[in-house]
């Protein structure tokens, strides 16, 4: 039974730990992954939480659960939510901050961290590093270290979002949760099994990095868009609980994240960021099906993600989706030559994205010049209608997409 | 009183309607907006509404008040969130719907309405042109044309969104709502007067139409982001509503919109519109105030934008913050000459966006090109940096930024 893995008192002291800071995030349903799942799914939209994820719940239980024992403040090593969240915990609790990362780390994140009050120290060159700094600080300094995941009060503070499941899913059948560390899997399955053992709850790894799914462990910087569940190591905790309470540990590729990150804006109207997007990619990609009867949450964990990463997300989106259109186009190298191709285009509705001249390495006649071209198309159809139309104009026209 | 204008058993019709479909969508904190605006801010997050919008809840009560006059099926002329509406209404209610829109209308925007089933017929180059012709389809075919605000079955469904309000947000004393043709707006004061007179609402229109501010109506179409409220007429219903019902109308122009739009996907992780995002946009302008007292709500009012339209939004903002530096640098035209400067860039730690060589209309010495370069960079500080040590490796650089 959970109860002996993790009290339901601990998570009532988590919960009230939280109180007013903590939001009872809400939980929307999706039309559209229900129609493309075929079940009924729901989405906790943990993104909405304070400092962007559900990061947060552990931080504040863990504040409580050190009492006077985080008076001289705490530290942790961390590039990430947890950093955040610990950041905000510490101030509200009244008491310092430290957070290690290793150099490079995102500077939209230390900002966010930094306005949390929280003093930042840059060293090390990897996450590693940097968690050893940050345990010889505490050490030093009387302060308490506070690991990510590894530690049962972090572990109660994430299984309040089960409890929010429980109150406001009917149904609930089956959960699909981000598995990085384990922490937020583990006390979410935990809460929902207490409560009735027969709910599933399914993790959802990245490829990059699934040592849950007993894949090799990568060497060297893990590239991903789901960096937040990017954990090389198990933790000693986390890990048996893992094996004991979930039911399955799926994984995903960077494409399905990418593709469900963009589903997410664009018709839940939610901004989640990859290591939070990793359950709908999964359901999108077949790895998890919707429950046959009941509903199926998917916890959506947190939303920072750098902005500088969407546009490329869009771009990819609707090269797939045919709404980019890549010409080649010999044309008249004189006035107007180039004027009368664009021309035909608008009169087509295709907007100009990018043109080029291209005079090197292709074959032109004299007074002829090449250009390549993007077009913003409505998608195949009005893409072949252009290229139809340019070639009716008497245009040499080679299509230039790549599959 | 409000319910001489609008009675409170109309706005419990409505909301019955509305049942099993409508979403009583969240109320969330926003700890950014408050900081910045001096108040306490919530977010009305009805980009979560089904259909994207709220004029799901208009839609509801029009075809409910409509009963057997709808049996042979409704009609609209819009190019937006209306005709999504009143298609997944109609869908709803098992009546057929023709939905007419001006050529050249949005292609996702027609996709959504027919994936609700409704049949869409282009027409007409305007928006008008599409009205008239759906009221004269409406005659010809004994079906019901549905106005998208000048109605009070719509009035009386989008005022559901007031009652929400009341029953969610403690000490509400001030809203700020998007003003287009002022179904929304005038609904929801009448809404929330009924319960409490001295809660203020304040109506936010774009500068690019803004009848309501007394402001000329623009010839030709209308260009902008908030292109949901950009609505040259005043309603016959609507106008004497607004004059009454609202405490201040205000303006927001292009540059607040899309602010409001970048920052409610950084920091509150919402997906908003332009159309909706104008309640944040007056707030970080400083056109409209935060109460001083109690709280502040801004209504989101839908989330239905094409992606396409974000990359840009993206790239703008990020130029702003100075993360974009642009230079012209000449670098020898050898082999290895721009290797060397782009090595250079990587060592600094900023990423090269764009390159370009610049040979014409440049002064250059023998065996010299030029180059245009774009890199991400963390900042102003940053872009210095790089700077700095572009001509400390002894290139000649210029900054090509434009104020």
């Amino acid at each position: 039974m959970p109860e002996r893995d993790l009290p339901s008192a601990e998570i009532d002291r988590a919960a009230r730990a939280g109180r007013g800071v903590v939001k009872h995030t809400p939980v929307t349903t999706s039309a559209s992954l229900s129609e493309r799942s075929g079940g009924q799914v729901v989405l906790k939209a943990e993104n909405l939480q304070r400092t962007g994820s559900f990061k947060i719940r552990g931080a504040m239980s863990k504040l409580a659960a050190l009492g006077t024992d985080a008076a001289r403040g705490v530290t942790a090593g961390s590039a990430g939510n947890h950093a955040q969240a610990l950041a905000f915990a510490a101030r509200h609790a009244g008491v310092p901050c430290e957070i290690f990362v290793p150099a490079g780390a995102s500077i939209a994140k230390m900002e966010a961290c930094r306005a949390y009050g929280a003093t930042i120290a840059e060293g090390g060159d990897t996450l590693d590093d940097a968690v050893v700094l940050a345990k010889a600080r505490a050490a030093d300094a009387g302060m308490a270290f506070c690991h990510p995941y590894d530690d049962l009060a972090i572990i109660a503070g994430q299984a309040t979002i089960g409890r929010e499941l429980i109150s406001d899913v009917d149904e609930l059948r089956r959960v699909v949760v981000p598995l990085g560390g384990g922490g937020l899997a583990t006390g979410l399955a935990m809460a929902v099994k207490q409560y009735d053992p027969t709910i599933q709850v399914v993790g959802v790894q990245v490829r990059a990095c699934a040592p849950y799914a007993n894949q090799p462990i990568p060497g060297g910087p893990v590239v991903t868009l789901a960096d937040g569940i990017a954990v090389k190591r198990p933790g000693e905790l986390t890990r048996p609980l893992v094996e004991r309470w979930l039911d399955d540990v799926v994984v995903v590729d960077e494409n399905a994240v990418a593709d469900a990150m963009v589903l997410l804006m664009e018709r839940a109207k939610l901004y989640v960021e990859g290591a939070g997007a990793v359950g709908v990619a999964a359901l999108l990609s077949g790895h998890v099906a919707a429950a046959r009867h009941g509903a199926t949450c998917v916890v959506l964990s947190g939303g920072n993600v750098d902005l500088g990463v969407v546009p490329g997300l869009i771009r990819r989106h609707e090269t797939g989706a045919g709404r980019r259109l890549l010409l080649y186009v010999t044309i008249s190298d004189r006035p107007g030559g180039l004027a009368a191709l664009l021309t035909l285009f608008a009169q087509q509705g295709a907007n100009l994205v990018v043109v080029d001249h291209v005079r090197e390495g292709v074959a032109l006649q004299v007074r002829e010049t090449g250009v390549n071209v993007v077009l913003e198309v409505r998608g195949t159809d009005h893409a072949d209608q252009v290229v139809r139309a340019v070639r009716a104009a008497g245009y040499h026209v080679e299509r230039a997409n790549r599959a």
